[in-house]
Parts: C-alpha cells; structure tokens; sequence
C-alpha cells in the first residue's frame, strides 16, 4: 500500500501484524497500534509536538540507571502502573492490597536478623520501632521473605545518594519471618516526599502544574510460595496527601498507625530519652488459587 | 482520592491535569492518559507485560546518540510518523508530498557546490548522475537549500559508521540551487534495504513477523523562505518493496526514474565505460499561505 493518509495508515499497519504468531503479542500489539493513531489524531499532533514527545522519550531512557527507572516513574505519575497493579490484584476483603511497586526498590538488599536489627543506622531522622506480623488463613505465615525499603526524613532514597552501593545499603533491609510470622526492626520515621523533579517526569509535573508529593510510607514486599506475592507501602494514618499522592497509590487498608510515644521503654526494651515512633501492622496473604 | 482501581483511576488522572496552564498541553495530556489508560485495561496488561514494555521504552532511549534515533525508527515502524506527516502535510495536486524524516539526518552536512560535485567519492556502487529542479508555480526557486542523504549499496548510512564524523560525511551533502533552481551531483544507486534490526524495533519486527525491507530512495530535505519545508524521499519506480515500506513512507508523487544508461557520455560530460544511472527529478514547493 502507497499513499496512505493520516486515516487509511492504521488499516495498513494493523495488516501488518497478521503474522504476528504469539496470539497475545498480537492482541497486544493492536490494540497499541489503534490508540496510538487514535491519539495522535484525536490531538491532530503537529510535527513539532511528536519531536519534542521523541526527545521527551529519549531523555526518559536515558536518566534510566542501575538506581533510577524514570520510565517507571512516568507510568506512576500517569497512572498507569496503579491501574495494572489494580487489575491485577482484586483481592478479596481482608487480604492486604496490592499498590504500586515504584522505582526504588533494588535486588540484593542487606539481609537482617528476623529482630533487633537497626536498619537507619547513622540516619538522623525520629526513631521509629516497627513489628509486623505475616498471616494467613488467620494463621502466621513463617519464612516469608519481607523486603522493605523507604525514604529519610529529607525524601531520599539510599539509592539517590552518588555513594550509595548495594552492599552499603541504609532503609532498606530483607528479613524473614520468624516462627509467629513476625519481624522487627528499628528505623526512623517516613515523611512524606516530593518524587524525584529533576528528570523528565517533573517535567510533566510542572508543565501540568501537578504536586510531586507523596504521603509518608514504607514500602513491603512479602514473598512466600504458595501465597500471592504482596507488594505494597504501610502509608502513615493523617498524613495531608494521603488523597493527592502522585502516584495514585494510596489504599485504604494500606495505612498504618505511626504512634508517637513519650520518653520511655522502647518495643525492643531499650529506653529512650526522647520521644519515638511505634508501628504495628499485619500483612495478610492471599494462597495460590 | 484513595482506593483507586482500574476504572476509577482515569477519571483522578485526568482530574489531576484541571490546573494545566496551557491549553494545547492539557488537551494532549487528557487524550494521551485516556488512551493508555484505555489500552492497559482493554488487553488488560499484565505486570508482567508493563515491566516488559517498561524494559523496552528503556532500552529504546539507551540506543539513542548523536547518530541514532531507535525511538523515530520505533515511531516510523508504527506508523505513527507518516500519520503525523500526512495530516499535517495535506498537499494540493502537484505540489511535491512529505514523507517521513527518518532517523538518520544530520545537521551540518557537508556543503556543495551546486553542480559537478560526487558524493560518494570511494563508496562502491553503480554509478548514478542526479539532475533535480526546485520550482514553485511553474517557475524556478534559484537559492533553494537543497539537503540530500542516502544509504550505500548494502544499506548503510555514513552516520551507522564507527569512524563516521561530520567533517567526513559521505553520501550526504548541502547544496544551494542555480538561478534556473536546478542542482546536479554524482552519487551511486541506492538499494532497497533492511532498517537496523540489532535494537529494540527489531525485537519488535521480528515478534510480529513483520519486514525490516525499504524500498530504494535518496532522502531531500529542500527549504526556501516563503516556502513550506519539504522533507521527502525520491523512491525508485519498480522497486518490489514499493508496497510494503517497513515505515509506510511510500507515496506515488515521491517515486523517479532511476534510469539504466549503457555506456557512452554522462550527463556531467564524462565518458563511461560500464552501465550508469541517471534521475531526473522536479520538486515543487507550496508557498507559505
């Protein structure tokens, strides 16, 4: 086919994909294809507006690291990443929800005793004593892998920091279960944080007018075979953006009580002359079909 | 709003654009986000899949450099690109059509003198004398900038060269037209050859069984003030890949003749002793409305 015009082109690069062989990379594939052209019609794209989208995609792959996704931070600034993890995880009521993944996580975190391990060591910020226990069916969930990882009290990741190295890790930490499905550590308090605003994606935000900020939380992800894999944050009870976060992630069974206390005997039976934080939460599993 | 889930998030999304200062940016987002939205929950994506494709948009941009453009190859091979350029290039009848830009211009190419030059000075190939005329309501348009740039006999561009730099380009060239609009220059006959398939739009190409294959054609980007810019390819009549261009650029005002001579006189005065080439080609320029 010649002269294909803004309207006969689609019928022509979808007949393109007819021997397309995986039937699923095919249905995937028109339907990308059709929205694609849709959107570029809908908007009448004009030349300059696709260069500057070229160049804005280019930018985007090249912040692109070992330590930073902006790709995955557009699809969570655009609402993407909520609406695939939404579709995804209907869980029935009880079982701890699903939210989105973000661009922090990193493979190979410290491993850490299941108790009594600092994870903050050296970070100023407000002591906070978190206990979670993992369960199941009502029952503890033992030798779960529970990762956790979150920002410092300015909302920086450890892996924002130009020295950061994965066996040098800070706020972050994976720990299994005990035999009452329960793990504990010292940390300090999350506070809630603009999303990174230097690369492309505060681009966006700012040419859009949009807040980057996203409530305080701590993010979890909880294995264990036989159980769905739970990915998600424990956002903090009150915090002021907990309906405005950038990312769209915020569910209600995913908040947490970050409870201020009095000069005292800590959770891990230290004693503290200052005030600290204590959170208690219960993550629970949803079996394998 | 908290609790989002795959139908409820598009309506947040777009309502997080209302404070947009700019019209045409908040109407481009709200078409964009409902699209992508739209077709994230019409295959019902995966995370799998999204981290697929989160991996895919990364590793385009990565490809990207001075020389290399995997995210235009990627918008050309969906059809997106010559969608833009037809509907923001609706031509009258005889005025030359716009075709894709393709990825692989370059700023600053080499400038020439209007006739006598060779562009392809120690590139093999079958020797091809180009004579071309710019014109505008039947008259010539003397000083046009011409911009010309083509693959090699095996479908290499200069710039797809390890040792290419911009000082030393070849099969690429700048010229300005005599008084009577006309320019002339020796170069070797192009050949219908694969886009590059070593990077992400290969992987594409190859799970959708689709050809890599262009037809034959020298690219000419002409430009006058008063004139609208005219980017275009001179394709090669009978060329069997007319119809089936990998990036749907073929259109009927854009195909010469690319003429096989015996030996005897070129047009430039020379005497050859094997077969040559000639094309003899007319662009027409619309004025600026």
């Amino acid at each position: 086919m010649r002269n294909l015009d803004e309207l006969t082109i689609t019928g022509e690069a979808l007949r393109r994909l007819s021997e397309t062989p995986d039937p699923r990379i095919k249905q995937i594939m028109v339907s990308l294809i059709g929205h694609i052209h849709e959107f570029a019609r809908d908007v009448r794209l004009t030349e300059g507006e696709w260069l500057a989208g070229i160049h804005f995609l280019t930018r985007t792959g090249q912040l692109c690291s070992d330590v930073r996704q902006e790709f995955i931070l557009l699809s969570d600034t655009l609402g993407l990443s909520q609406l695939v993890v939404a579709q995804n995880h209907s869980r029935p009521g009880g079982v701890s929800e699903q939210t989105v993944f973000g661009p922090f996580h990193v493979e190979g975190a410290p491993k850490r005793p299941s108790h009594s391990s600092d994870i903050a060591e050296g970070v100023s910020g407000e002591p906070l004593y978190v206990t979670a226990q993992v369960v199941a069916n009502g029952q503890p969930v033992a030798d779960a892998e529970v990762d956790t990882w979150h920002a410092d009290a300015e909302g920086f990741y450890d892996v924002q920091d130009e020295h950061w190295s994965v066996d040098n890790a800070w706020l972050r930490a994976a720990f299994r279960t005990d035999a009452d499905g329960r793990i504990s550590f010292k940390s300090i308090l999350p506070k809630s944080y603009p999303i990174p605003t230097d690369g492309t994606v505060g681009e966006m935000l700012a040419a859009t007018n949009r807040s980057p900020m996203r409530p305080a939380h701590i993010h979890f992800k909880v294995e264990k075979e036989g159980f769905d894999p739970l990915i998600t944050h424990v956002f903090a009870e009150g915090d002021e953006f907990l309906d405005s976060d950038a990312v769209f992630g915020v569910r209600g069974s995913c908040i947490g009580d970050y409870v201020r206390r009095e000069p005292g005997v800590t959770p891990s039976g230290e004693k503290s002359d200052t005030p600290f934080f204590t959170l208690d939460y219960r993550f629970t599993l949803q079996p394998v079909a």
